[in-house]
């Protein structure tokens, strides 16, 4: 079976993640497989293990699971919860929905706030709800910072402020798969007490590694902990970690990913690479209005840096359209997730990306658009195009 | 960091597991990244999800995680019981006490027989047991197939007719973490019912996925498993597998190496597979045997196809000499792990391997026995090098 | 120093070679190199010489030079002629002058038709001129199938009923350096005596190996000839390829490349990837006029598949405003050369492309140009766009 | 058709090249290719420029050919010499051999001495023969620094000075293929005038690139050579190269890999790098003279530090044995060529190498023997074994 035997070609990867694996970490993770109880490769964990704090923007430990974001989910809440015990969830859409669906399997009980998956979760009916939790039966409030079956992306340090507000001492938990290295996002500025992410997106690697960022509190509260658990298990790791090994086999050549994502990262500087981020979310949207199609997420402050997801016109169904786009074009376009099916596309300008690769994945939708017969104005490529222009780094001055 | 900087020449990675990864392999992870809901990857997924099962010698669902072996140990321990299930456990070594340790956390009871660390299960032992078991309060017997921290293996065949012959209902969970696709292993003909592995060792992959292999019984015993579990879930799994998707990103790169890890064992042949891997370990024992030293495993019908482990003369710190072998020949080792530590080193040779990538080997180790000053006689790699001469496709006939 | 450092995304390498090296073809050369004397490569090169042939649309030998595509002008030249032979050039632009240039420097006379740039060769000319050379002094008729630094055509099988129609003897050597593989190229239909080719084009591939295609009559020729010559000389070379070796040592491994370079484009089928390139032309055009540019090829008939040339407007710099696209939008686009050296600008759209990276070089220009304030309309972009949608596949029926 | 598929495990390539390619030159090829006529390739060719200039131990320009060693040779007589001018070749064996028989094809005349491949070039006949040609007849003196074919090093430094001790003004050209970055040479310190050498020995790179290293004679020579030339021009390339451009395209990929090998190289350094090729040849002279089979090379001080050629007892095919090697353990080993074919095979030790990549070979080497049924003595594993025992870095002290 050959692998990748698209057509001519690079294939566009545009879907919200996995993203597009620059070949520096593809090269990077073609090395021989080393001994992780050797020296050389405790060197490299301890400088990735330094080295990732900074892109979560934390002082904290950082936990590097071989695993997939839904474990960095399972992960945060075994190690701080136990059975019974009570967390609000924000419910901006599938992936929310299916970390609620995660805690009740794991017999922890969860209450869902919101449900308007247009809509940033709301730190003022957070707050008021913890205030109404008198007695603290709410143990942790779980956010999805940007969600990525949507692109609505969620105020992390206002919720924080909602909970010192309510004088609740709930634990904060953010999942930041999505925008992690792709949108501002601040671990202790922000006071997180676990942050969720994971490889595929922002960090420009495969899937198969998963992260824990953690605060004191929640080691604190890991401690008390009742949950069963042991591939998850904090303790052993961040005995471990504390001297560059792991209590397991860790993905070794994922981890030279992660250390070449880390100083990718780190050299572009995190600024540069959320204004990359939001300047070319900010062109995809000008192409959308121009197209005259309607951008999922309903509240400005709260668009996406990493995906923009659009509504397909009444009588439409995007997957129908998704399919053109793959079969004419070579591009991938992210799907709309269970209640959104069918009814939504997603458009991934996330990780390693650039100008033109943006304007040949709207061109792909533009004519995709066409062909599907969708009702839309053409433009949306010219008006982006004039965007990226006029804010290039030659237009200054 | 520059990795693999090792001095001129390749490293000689004979730990036993993670292997020497193949070209063909490396190169096959090395391609771009693809989207896991698109048709390219079903197409792959439904593959490799059916020749894996022939590695595993099963027409059962073999279920693939991206996590480490460890993980793939909690994945059979959280699908098939509840909290306060007794389990029976033989302590082959350092990873079955390992496993019994993550079972103790996961609030399973254990009891281990054995405990002779150079002797493989006792097949008797276990019957007897299950026979005194009158009322079925044992729900699983588990079982190291080939304990990597040893080299011992222990007759999986043998165990299941014990629980047959005790008339017990008890599931049979083995680890095969270290023996699959390098020594003969039934899942089907042997009546296991959820097997263990992972990547790095046999399948010559680096680390980072992971295997349960599972039996109609072992279903159905999930059916009513307490647990609390979500990532190792095995309901949503085998119901998207059954159609080549995934319930969660699976590790797509690494899947792209299974693929053609697959390919290459069944090219080669399983039985093929297996008699080159007994070849090189009756070599390497003879190289022991010569030097005068012992080996762990006390057993001969017990020796390993994949590690030999060998007891350093008293006085003598494994460790050191071990440091010397690293520094001086570019030469990875295993090494004694809880009770051995210090006192065994262990010679990897499974996975992609050759004569003389075996012949380099113990000229390192004899090598390193000199310098490092551990009483020896000369001549190992001399015996080793007439076995696998008079063994080689050319001398017959 | 760190390679390919660009900033984010994937570089648009849209000169008219070396073009984008498909990963199929950069995963098949990063395998290890093995003996060129031994069976493993043998097989390979019997298979290679084989189905290169294909590709040159010829049943006659094609010599594989570890060289770049001058060595494989100066191998045509030094194997059929002989010191102070004349013969007949065209000049289509900075190439064929090269070519003349070096017929020079190698002691061979030659005599230049033509000199307008912007057309391509008359083969009614040509035949009037090998008319009035009663005496057959003229040996060879030498033309750039397609001229890479103009983007102009000629009509080869013309040149050839050109010849035959003047009933001249002279050989026919055509250089396809940037049209095979892309336009259609026929060595044996069209009586082509020495085809010369490189492996950075069309053929997705590296430079760093050229082509010699010898017809019967070239061979023959070749028996004669008394230029010096070594590397170059066909007869140890035909000899040794007869049975997959060679006299010296051959590029092992872009040899692999050229392997799978064969494959994919016979997978694909020549006449699609003629046609492929056909089309991406014809968009580059229609977005080059909606630009109000000019193309630098005045006739249609000449248009090149390969790349389009495009002339600047009085007053700018083609090569100031390349620097814009390149530092603004990671994108390489191609200089002029010699006589219209900042006078043209070339956009290469051959080898491994797609719609999708057009509409992205595409994009590259026209936002070049505004920021390079180059007087143009806009709606090149939207131009390309509308042809690229109407004429994909999905626009049929 | 599928590269590399050997059986289990890596192949041991010990032909005296092409080499092992180490994976950070592998995965320095890998990336893509990019514009040789831009910014990012003329900072990298100016670098390589650069370091390349320290391996050949020189300050004077080294040039660059995209073709193999063949080309280089023929590049070092074209550029200095005109046809029908006189050189004095040494015939140390097949290769020296095959520059003579160059040098007839290119017209230029040669005169061989020496002749017994068994032994260096003699200072001393060369003196004597120089002190005959009064008028200077003799344009240049070529000589073979290690002769690939037989193992055997001439002493360069005494040609120089046997050269000025004849107060001749000839040439010296010295072929390096299979010393350069292997055994220690000095461009500038031995008074060389032409260094010739190629990719895939000592710089450890696939085959394809090739170098002429040029002193200021040299350069001045080449003034007024008449030999019509072109591809391997000199003067265009030092131009272009004095810039870090080139008059037509380089072999990029393959300069990718020039980078990373002056780098290995560099930070090795040169001097330990000679001392490692010396310590394994000597082992490898160890196990030949343990096995009581004899060494081609007859003066101990001219055995090469690159590879050992070994006399097959009388009635042995050499041929007949290497194929028992490449067959049973997945070996390579050197043929005899020419009046050595059949009588003698060569094991390369040469480039990314170290003492267990040597202990497998040579246990590859004794197996054969024994397989092939050719007499010989068991132990030269042994002896070689205890040789780099205790020459090992732990041995010292």
């Amino acid at each position: 079976m050959r692998l990748n035997s698209h057509p001519s070609g690079r294939h566009f990867l545009q879907i919200p993640g996995p993203t597009n694996v620059p070949d520096r970490i593809l090269r990077a993770m073609d090395h021989p497989t080393i001994d992780h109880r050797g020296p050389e490769f405790n060197a490299l964990a301890k400088k990735v293990l330094r080295s990732v704090r900074q892109v979560f923007q934390t002082k904290q430990p950082v936990i590097v699971y071989p695993a997939s974001g839904t474990g960095a989910w399972e992960a945060a809440l075994v190690n701080t919860l136990s059975s019974g015990d009570l967390v609000l969830m924000w419910e901006t859409g599938h992936f929310a929905s299916l970390w609620k669906k995660m805690a009740d399997k794991l017999g922890i009980k969860s209450e869902f706030l919101g449900g308007d998956w247009r809509k940033p979760a709301d730190p003022a009916a957070i707050e008021k709800r913890l205030k109404e939790d008198k007695d603290h039966t709410i143990k942790a409030v779980c956010i999805v910072h940007n969600e990525t079956s949507t692109g609505v992306v969620s105020d992390i340090g206002a919720v924080r402020r909602a909970i010192d507000s309510a004088r609740h001492p709930a634990l904060l938990l953010v999942d930041t798969i999505s925008s992690l290295g792709s949108i501002d996002y601040r671990h202790d500025a922000w006071g997180v007490d676990v942050t969720v992410a994971g490889s595929q997106k922002g960090l420009m690697l495969p899937p198969g590694l998963s992260f824990n960022a953690v605060s004191e509190k929640a080691v604190a509260a890991s401690k008390s902990s009742k949950m069963p658990k042991a591939f998850w298990n904090w303790e052993e790791m961040l005995a471990a970690n504390a001297n560059g090994w792991f209590p397991y086999t860790p993905a070794t050549n994922l981890f030279y990913g992660l250390n070449e994502a880390c100083d990718m990262l780190l050299e572009e500087g995190l600024d540069a690479v959320f204004a990359r981020h939001a300047r070319h979310a900010e062109a995809t949207r000008t192409a959308v209005n121009a197209w005259g199609l309607e951008i999922l997420c309903s509240d400005e402050k709260a668009y996406s840096g990493s995906l923009t997801a659009i509504v397909m016109p009444e009588g439409h169904d995007a997957d129908a359209f998704r399919k053109v786009a793959l079969e004419n074009f070579n591009l991938s376009l992210g799907q709309g997730l269970s209640k959104v099916a069918g009814k939504i596309f997603r458009i991934g300008h996330l990780g390693d990306f650039n100008d033109l690769m943006l304007m040949g994945t709207l061109s792909g939708v533009e004519m995709a658009l066409g062909l599907a017969k969708v009702p839309h104005k053409t433009g949306g490529v010219q008006a982006a195009l004039t965007y990226l222009r006029d804010t290039a780094p030659g237009a200054r001055g």
